[in-house]
């Protein structure tokens, strides 16, 4: 069975994100002052093939914690869904 | 009225993302073997002030045109919830 994982991953909120920081600054530059407190992440979406719904999310964790995040610095959140198959 | 926005921007589907494709391709190296399709974005969160939902969602729009996404090589999507204020 083929599931779906849509992952963020997001500076820790205690750390410091100086490319949101600029991010934020500029907004004023282009017209938006109303927009503040600008954080940027990183969206990863991916295909799992997995038995069940809880295989395919123990499989994300597993990804997450080996090799998309960098727990020290990061924190993950994420939704696995089933794909239709024809 | 303070809304919190959420932004996803991705590479668009018709074009390669070679970081999604070397993040894919070490999935087995990490023994996770049944990941594939990696492909990886921003995710962007921010705060708005604005009288009501639809002027923060035009915010928003105007903010990924003119400063978070490149249009010509990304596609963005996004949530805008209202901020429950004291």
């Amino acid at each position: 069975m083929t599931f779906h994982a849509s992952i963020d991953i997001m500076p820790l909120p205690a750390l410091l994100d100086p490319q949101g920081k600029a991010v934020s600054s500029n907004m004023k530059h282009v017209g938006l002052p109303e927009i503040s407190g600008v954080r940027i992440g990183k969206h990863i979406t991916l295909s799992i093939e997995a038995a069940d719904q809880a295989t395919a999310e123990e499989k994300v964790r597993e990804a997450c914690e080996k090799l998309l995040a960098n727990t020290i610095m990061e924190q993950y959140s994420f939704t696995v869904t089933a794909v239709e198959t024809a």
